[in-house]
C-alpha cells in the first residue's frame, strides 16, 4: 500500500481469468467515474504504453514459443515501463487510475500457474513496480471450467486461454491466496453473479476510497 | 564456468562497444571453425530466436522511449530465450557455440553504464542464463572517443550509438571491472591493432579450449 497511499485519488486494478467479465465491470466503474467528473485515467497489462503495447504483441502472439521465465521479464518489462510512463503521473496529476490487470496477474499466472519461484518473481516485480501497489484490487473470481466456456463462446483464443485446465485451477488458488494475504486491499467478487449487482458492491468500495 | 565446462566444445562470447570490430573478429573466428570442420552455432543478443529478434526490434528502435529498467527486463528476456532454445541445445549437441554480446553486455551497459544497481541486476542475471557463463570472453577494447568516430563513419546510430560519451566512458571502464574480476574467463585486446594480430591471438585461445 505504501507508494498508493500518497496519492489523492485511488489507484484500483482488476484481476482474474479470462471470461470473468473483468472488462465490463472496469467500463461500468469508468462511467461511473465519468459522470460525476472524477478526473481519471484507464490502461491496461501488458501494453499501456508504446512500448508496453509491442511487448503485448509478443507475448499474445500464439505463434511465438517464448519460455515461460522471457514471458515472465516481458510482462515485467512492461509494467516498468507503465508504472514510470502513465501511473505515477496520473496518480500525481491527482487522477484516479483504473488498470486492466497489474502484478498480481503476474504472481497468479507465472508463479502459481507456470510454477517459476516466487521469490524471485517478487523480488523482480518489486523493482518493476517500484513499490506502486494498488489502493483497491478487485478481483472476478470464477471456477475455471466457466470461464473457458465464456471464452470460447465469444470466439477469442490466444495462447493463454490455450493452456489447460491444471493451470487455470492453479491460477485461480493463486489469486485467492494473494487475496487472502493482504484482505484490506482485495475484493473478491463470485462473477457469476448478476453485472449489477458486482457494480453496486464494486461502486460501494470506490465511493469509500473517493471519500477518504 | 560452472554449467559451461559440462559441455564437450567451447561457449565463446565477444564484448565491446559498437565500433570496436567485434563482428569482424567474430566472422573470422568462424571462418577459421568452419575450415577445421569444427561444429558450431553462431548467434547474438538481443535477439538469436523468434521472440528474441522481435524484443531486439524494440530495444533498437530510436522512435521507442524505454525506460532504462523496461531496457535491462526486455534484454534479460530475450537472454533467457536464447540460453533454452538455442546455447544450452547447441551445447548439449556437441557443437561450439560463438555469441556476439553476452550477460556482460547488459552489465556494462545497463548497470555501468546506465547506473541500475548491480546487485539487482546480477540477481536476475542468473536466473535468464540459469548459470550458463562463457568459457572465453574476448573483449575489444576501445577508447570511447575512437569508437564513435568509427560508427559514424559507417553511417550507423541507433539509441544505445546517440548516447553521450560519459556513458561510454562508464561503459568502457564497466567492461575492464568485469574482466579483471574474471581474468581466467576473459581475453582483453586493445581493439586500435592490426585485425590479423587480433584473429591470430583470439585463435591462440580458441585452440587452447578445443584441445581440452
Amino acid at each position: 500500500m505504501a507508494e498508493g497511499g500518497d496519492y489523492h485519488l485511488p489507484f484500483i486494478t482488476f484481476e482474474g481469468p479470462e471470461g470473468a467479465g473483468k472488462s465490463t465491470q472496469l467500463a461500468r466503474l469508468v462511467a461511473r467515474l465519468a459522470a460525476l467528473d472524477v478526473p481519471h485515467t484507464v490502461t491496461k497489462e501488458p501494453g499501456g504504453t508504446s512500448a508496453g503495447d509491442r511487448i503485448r504483441a509478443a507475448v499474445l502472439d500464439p505463434e511465438l514459443h517464448i519460455e515461460p521465465l522471457a514471458e515472465f521479464l516481458l510482462y515485467s518489462a512492461s509494467r516498468a515501463q507503465l508504472v514510470r510512463e502513465v501511473l505515477r503521473p496520473a496518480l500525481a496529476r491527482g487522477e484516479a487510475v483504473i488498470c486492466d490487470r497489474y502484478a498480481d496477474s503476474t504472481l497468479a499466472y507465472q508463479g502459481y500457474g507456470r510454477g517459476l519461484p516466487m521469490d524471485f518473481l517478487q523480488t523482480v516485480t518489486a523493482e518493476a513496480t517500484g513499490g506502486l501497489t494498488p489502493n483497491l484490487t478487485v478481483l472476478l473470481d470464477l471456477d475455471p471450467a466457466l470461464g473457458l466456456e465464456r471464452v470460447v463462446v465469444r470466439g477469442q483464443k490466444d495462447r493463454l486461454e490455450q493452456a489447460d485446465l491444471g493451470f487455470h485451477g492453479r491460477l485461480r488458488q493463486g489469486f485467492l491466496t494473494l487475496a487472502a494475504g493482504q484482505p484490506e486491499r482485495w475484493l473478491v467478487l463470485d462473477a457469476t453473479r448478476p453485472a449489477d449487482e458486482l457494480e453496486e458492491t464494486i461502486w460501494g468500495r470506490v465511493e469509500g476510497l473517493l471519500a477518504q
